[in-house]
């Protein structure tokens, strides 16, 4: 049993059993970012975490020990990204990936936003002129240094 | 004269004149987000302002025709990234774009989030452990719909 | 069960039942464009929609379930198409992407035509030296706006 | 001197000049499509076009000679377009591929849509909602036969 | 069932009953080429020739309305073939592509061959320093025209 | 100087002196088809037909030299060509390859037909329907042998 | 069963059974290079031969008749290969590729070593310094002609 | 100037002054395997080889400089290579690479064959049916070791 | 059964089973590093230490059996790897490349460090600013040779 | 002027004047690793250490300039380095990735080892059976955090 399975177990129950990912963000008491993130195969659950994650989608023993191992990452079929919601995003790194450097540059000098040390947060923002996707993000500068 | 002739004037006016995303951005009047995404290549400057911009690099007269005109975009030289700042952005594509997917569908329904109608923001965010780089974004959402 | 196992079923369904996918939009009551986007994977159906989806095709109450889930979209093997009916399309794109551009620019300035917002219809046009396809397509126009 | 010259010749001039896309067409007397397409590198010109094109853009006479070859066509740098609005176009050939092929076999039997024997119409279609872009294409069906 | 399965039972049945290509087109009433093409996946039968196909090489009824549906083409598993016979074909069209291209310009004006409305001959060329191989192909000349 | 540059200038001067191809092959003695592609830098000249080619042409005398050097060869910019007349015959290996991988090995067992000793021909067919290409190939069949 | 499937039999039994290529070619009565190979799936064997390998191996009668089919040929899974002693053999190619034909080239004129009239010797050279792998291979040289 | 560069001077002056690969390697008194692939960028001249290659095509001071500094190794355009010659060794690797990895490992046990620790040697060998070219390697086996 | 296979079988009982790395390396004797590539199916086993493998893993006996051939290496299932832990590393490749070329060479002439004759350590490294992981690399130097 | 072609200088003005890295290290009072690195385009110099850099290479003003911005890093052509020494280093990450993950994970748990906060260092290390390679890292281990 590979992480995808458990993965596509999770994915599957969710649909029959009707549940939502806040709900499940809830329960375990974490963002509902992280919480799908590693319910989606991206993240290490520690092992209360994992109990409660294969009690609400109903997982064998075995699912649940794999739910804590750290799995090999990266949840795209293929380099660039063929759905059109996460094309955009991918889009976004085209069309601004220049953008984003030179403005961290400038402000913080060499090195990089990192994406380990990270967290995000979406929210629905709503407008009338139709409502807006809202993503913070906010992730630790790390910067190169000379040795 | 193509664009990216002129984005290469500009970056290489900027290292030998000293001047500054943000008071670039200050003088036309919009986001440093914006403008430093128009300055590399990225955006379509309107006559009054592609006529700032050539003042604050001192370019050609043909080259302030040419920031009117929108570009081929895409600011990136291959379709996964290797400078390291650029490839983080795409790995938490990478790693959340299943993540965006599945909240996104949950709080709108099916669509996406829109990355024309679309604004970010930069900002350093002071922290003990080493200050942050905070990027919000805001796009709209944009539901398919049955015809 | 994986939407591209539904997929598979339909079609298989499709061949053995004799259905045709004009009559399948019909009972649905949408466009025969939309509906067989959806029967091939690419778009979410209403929980009423997808019953008689269900009902036609004979499928399992699971389906029914998968069919009302945003699907991750993409329905062509590789980048490149190998289909030649198919391929025509892309060939399109590669010879007409720029006029594409160039026009859309000139009539309504910088900006795209939405792939979200968009409706197609398909119709034969008879013509004495051999019938044509005659596609129209109608995509809303969004504008790049600076911020 | 090759066609690709040519064709950064007359964006060049285009600019500088301020020429529009529409009123060349009327010059040569085609429709805008087929004109742009050419002026872009991707039809041949008669020598009577080709002159009204170089008198249009003051192109050299060696540069209306190449505008009366067949040129090796294709408009896009990468087999997947990174520019947004052109992408657009490639997102429809991936989520409607399978769609085009099971409507047009529906219609018409085994065969396709001919790229060649084809033409294009695009407009500006009013709408209170946001004004679209309406684009009609129309290509002779031709049949696999048997031999 | 998919078309793959098909052609994968047609493959197995032809070496375990040892039927020849040949004697199944001369069954069939049609060319080799074609009847052997439709075979592996790449035609349509009628529903005449394929119960023909299926009663010689046993197929099941299911398979048998499969072949009847138009295929997703491509009979190669990579976009640069491995397999040396199919390579060499690979590399006429690397080699002289562009002198396909020239000629057929020269002698047409600008168009293409068409790969659609197609028909091919292959014979064995007896020659005393070796048999060869002769291909014989035969494309109707569509021309590009202006509209 | 390298032999893309002797092809780019043949290609030049063709245009700019209104040169035919049969006419090119028809002073060397040779058949159109190994002239062409040796003009377009795919086959290697001797000195005698090197220097009719540098005459044809106008020539420089390295280029002459460079004409008898054996190319690098492949004419096509990208692996699957862009440009829809080469593309349709790289359609043509990929929905006819294995087809002609099993009428060969039928014909004449386990080898392969030889792109070096081959040789074509291209004629118009004239048909009331529509005049046709037509290509006929012959190369050496080429047996695996065991050892 | 398709060919693979009978390579990985061979690969497992030989394991199992403890057979050494060396011995199974001397059971075939043929070099164990060309044996080797066909037992990966390369090489057509004949009725007698493939009686003789289904005898070492214990393989079923279906298997014995697919070794006797041209294989779709391609021993590795990708076009770079990951394995380090198969990698050597492409570094070689990409770093002496160049020379193989400026040699080639020099010694016989234009034209390729064949790689289907082609045998292979590998052999231990003994060396004081640490044993090496001795390579000998012979193709035909084949000219390209003119016609 | 890069190493490039002088590869593209020594092409060029070797055709204009009619100079063979043999008498180079002759000259520089080692093999023509080795010579030839430095002077086609991909071998490490000492000052004294140097300066004889430097001589002999007429090179400036910094090309035989250049000579003496490891190149960044690698002699094709592309990953597959498009050249029919040099294909061929590619498909050899392809077709022989598991075969190469199977009898290396019988005989020698875990490790592989030295790209570095190589030589080459090329012959012309005499055959009634055609002559042939025969290649022979020899590469020092490196065992991988337990640690 | 394939080596894939049976790394799969080691991969689930070790979190089954609830197995470290690091005593595995103890109860087989040798480095953590080689014993945990070899269980990841990178090393050949010899038969005393695939019987303590398999011992500590439960396997069966042809899993055994496999430990103790060759493997076909690469573990990554893509040329740039998606895992973040993974991709640092060959991000190092990337940005060091050169340097490690150029460093080598400075200070031992042409040629390469062995991936064969090669070991590794790895330690933590404690530091109060945050643990660091310590790699150690050892790989012999293979000087190019002249012949 | 782009920092490539700074780096471009460096490489050819090293040559020239025969200069060391080590000695330029040394100059800049930092590692050979690090200052290499920034000598080959990959790190960012303080204005001191950058007019250090220029004097040693007789760099124009720009140039110094332009060595203190950050660059857009990744030093290799392809994505795979065709190079022997550092495609080493490639098979190292291709042949032990998962290794480096396994052992990592199994000493911090799940995190990264950092590729910014990170020091490296070479040294010859003598061996009577040939000088070895050794290369020591250090990286941060950045720990993935729940949120």
């Amino acid at each position: 049993m590979q992480r995808t399975d458990v993965t596509e177990m999770i994915i599957t129950e969710r649909i029959l059993r009707g549940i939502k990912w806040a709900d499940v963000a809830e329960r375990v008491g974490l963002s509902k970012e992280w919480v799908t993130a590693g319910c989606l195969g991206q993240m290490t659950f520690t092992a209360k975490h994992a109990a409660i994650i294969g009690d609400i989608f109903g997982l064998p023993e075995e699912a649940v020990l794999v739910l804590q191992q750290p799995p090999y990452r990266g949840s795209l079929p293929t380099a660039v990204p063929t759905d059109p919601l996460i094309y955009r995003f991918y889009e976004l790194v085209s069309v601004y990936g220049s953008t984003f450097k030179a403005l961290i540059h400038e402000e913080f000098g060499d090195g990089i936003m990192s994406a380990i040390d990270f967290r995000m947060d979406m929210q629905r923002e709503p407008d009338p002129a139709g409502d807006r996707v809202s993503i913070t993000m906010s992730g630790k500068f790390l910067p190169y240094k000379t040795y």
